[in-house]
């Protein structure tokens, strides 16, 4: 007997049963923060002595120096050529895919000259160099390689530096595969808080990135949160979830196969189904109990869906849209008739998935969009990850002395108003000589 | 004499000299992060009654309900009605520059098509509440207002929340009036670490916003970082800067007083120029003995030029542009002959302002872009505050079943090399039924 928590929002106490299930302190305890404390003060000041010590402890591997922990381009190409015909092909699709999608998300600086000639503009570069965490340990994410790398890597980033943990000095060749279709330029068998400390701060052998993007534990985690400024970072990343509102018309195993998908990957995971038709949240239930037994990971889910999960029964489709704003889940399927016309009262979600022909799975892998989404509620403000967060902007601003003249008297007015006296003068220099002639100024 | 520190790329110790004099340690003392910690709890907890507490402390000035910290509409109309005639035209036309500015940052989403007919795209929405926060304290700063809330209203945003400290109860009317002209749709005389937590978690009175920007105190950027993930926020603002490129050619004094520009924010601010040719520096640095004591805020620049000033000499303009680089700096001045050509070598800077005609101070008001912009280096990753710092991206996936049927065996492939079956399962459902025909699934 799988005992999902039952919602209705006909429930007087509804909405905080809602909180209560959708809550997620995301603070690190004080543990991992000091822990996380003093591995970034360790790597910083004793730079790649450090990280061969952490790699014993962490990973149970020590080498003789930090280069011994570079995964060559050579390998990685190895990697790629020893793969199964399938796996290649695979890998490849998806990238190629995963590539097209981002290509459409690339934007080009602007500039606009006003009629005194006074010529204004942003300008649009690439991020000179970017860190992506993999994560490893208790499973390889070669998918999660392709998500980072390839937005980076379409955004024109300059050099692409991965690190992933290797426990016991072993990765999978899918991980070092999937770094040589992405365009990865060095890998880096490193993890946890030192992996983020080494490429915030740099080492001797690992060099200093500008920004760390790519999911992790808690420590990586709060290790991202700490180094935040020194470079940029993509965001802190909570656990999965999945939201699927269902008109009753899906096939039922397919329902429960998706909300397993979200649970299978840790006992924090959260898959929640929301549909109008109480009938069918029992037939989804009695499915999921039927083929629970036959998954690889059945504990995982068990743990994941009875501490997290949740079959919502609404009114009708208008309630399950305002139930999925106020979760703003990090992934919705909308198995439903008409996709389109509920997704138009979505105003909060990382990315949405249409129609009953469009599981989650398709996009955690192939589909186009990066995977990199925003947890915890976080969709309110925060998007995927993509082509944009690998660059930035500079605003340019040319004015030419008539055009200084005209904003030279707003910017004194303002600058006084605000007792900066020196702004104020600054801007009346040009005025005064804009409106003389000839005074010596190109 | 104004004992300005002076470095030359000749010097052999140069780069260390240019790291020490722009290393910035933006972590929060121990002091800070405690007192923030408990003044976020206390908000946390007690709501209402913790902000009353923290006014009368922080403010000194007590009222009876937090209703009263609240500035309606007609306050802020009035204010602006009741300002002189330059002042509100000033106020005006900087506003309106600033929204043309943002206009041309605003972005669509987008939708392709396949062959299959399956739909990928990109959905943007603005962030429906944001929190404004304005310094106050030793100075007021309309232009603050407008440079947060008006990219946020270009956005669509749909509540603007302003937050800005009023000890004893004074505020500015000019803030006020800037309010007004920008569009705030709520403003709380609040200030401090207080006001950032109920921004963010919200109280009776204060509502809770989805994210938050402006730049502020110690305690305040303290408590940004501690709210971030619970909300959004732009940035963790450190020291305002400037660095200045001259080709020797511009009248010294104009140089000097964009110096004194910077360095009359604050103690901390730096102001650094460089030039190729030396006998410039002296000039510039003569200019700044004479204009000092005319300064009102003397006192301040004198401490800040000392403190964090420099006057580098370069061997050339390509060298100069390396040392921007290097600095990455907030706000760039290129007072030289060929502006455009010299920007085209700058990788990393906030705003870059171009030609002996642009001044800073003419962006920090009303040039158009927003004066909230990446310091102490993080230009090298970060961009100034925009219209889309207020929008959010949703990623669209809509399959048609035989587009399903083309992504199941990769997406299928990936997942079992990962050990996911179930994602697997979920792909290889649709397979199935797309492979098979009339299955009842539409």
């Amino acid at each position: 007997m799988l005992d999902i928590q039952r919602l209705s929002t006909t429930q007087p106490d509804f909405d905080q049963r809602l909180a209560a299930l959708t809550d997620w302190d995301d603070g690190a305890t004080h543990a991992v923060e000091a822990a996380v404390g003093e591995i970034l003060k360790a790597v910083r000041q004793r730079g790649d002595a450090a990280l061969l010590d952490y790699s014993e402890r962490f990973d149970g591997w020590r080498v003789g120096h930090v280069t011994e922990l570079e995964v060559g381009a050579a390998r990685c190409g190895e990697a790629l050529e020893g793969l199964p015909a399938d796996d290649r092909q695979a890998l490849e699709t998806a990238a190629a895919r995963i590539r097209e999608y981002h290509l459409h998300q690339r934007q080009a600086g602007w500039e606009r000259t006003e009629a005194d000639g006074t010529r204004l503009g942003q300008q649009i570069r690439p991020i000179e160099r970017v860190g992506i965490y993999v994560p490893g340990g208790k499973a390889a994410y070669p998918s999660s390689v392709l998500m980072n790398a390839i937005p980076a890597r379409v955004a024109g980033v300059g050099e692409i530096v991965m690190v992933a943990p290797a426990p016991g000095g072993e990765i999978a060749p899918m991980v070092l595969a999937a770094a040589a279709v992405a365009g990865v330029d060095r890998v880096f068998l490193l993890g946890g808080a030192q992996a983020v400390a080494a490429l915030a701060y740099g080492t001797d052998t690992v060099p200093a990135v500008d920004k760390i993007v790519g999911p992790g534990n808690a420590f990586v985690a709060e290790a991202k949160r700490r180094v935040f400024g020194h470079v940029g970072i993509d965001m802190v990343a909570g656990p999965s979830e999945i939201l699927i509102i269902c008109d009753g018309q899906t096939d039922p195993a397919w329902t429960a196969m998706d909300l397993f998908s979200q649970a299978e990957h840790d006992e924090d995971a959260r898959a929640i189904l929301v549909c109008p038709e109480a009938r069918y949240l029992d037939e989804v239930q009695a499915a999921m109990e039927r083929l629970l037994p036959d998954m690889s990971r059945s504990e995982i889910i068990r743990a994941s869906l009875l501490r997290r999960g949740a079959l919502i029964c609404v009114r009708d489709l208008g309630e399950a849209a305002r139930v999925a704003n106020a979760i703003a889940p990090e992934h919705l399927e909308l198995s439903v008739v008409e996709p389109e016309r509920l997704a138009a009262a979505i105003h909060h979600a990382g990315a949405i998935f249409l129609g009953r022909y469009t599981p989650e799975a398709l996009g955690d892998y192939c589909a186009g969009p990066s995977h990199v989404l925003p947890t915890s509620r976080t969709a309110r403000f925060a998007s995927p990850l993509g082509v944009m967060d690998f660059c930035k902007s500079t605003s340019m601003v040319y004015c030419t002395p008539s055009g200084a003249a005209e904003l030279a008297p707003v910017a004194s007015r303002l600058a006084h108003a605000e007792g900066l006296t020196a702004h104020a003068r600054s801007a009346e220099y040009r005025l005064a000589a804009a409106s003389g002639e000839g005074d010596g100024q190109d």
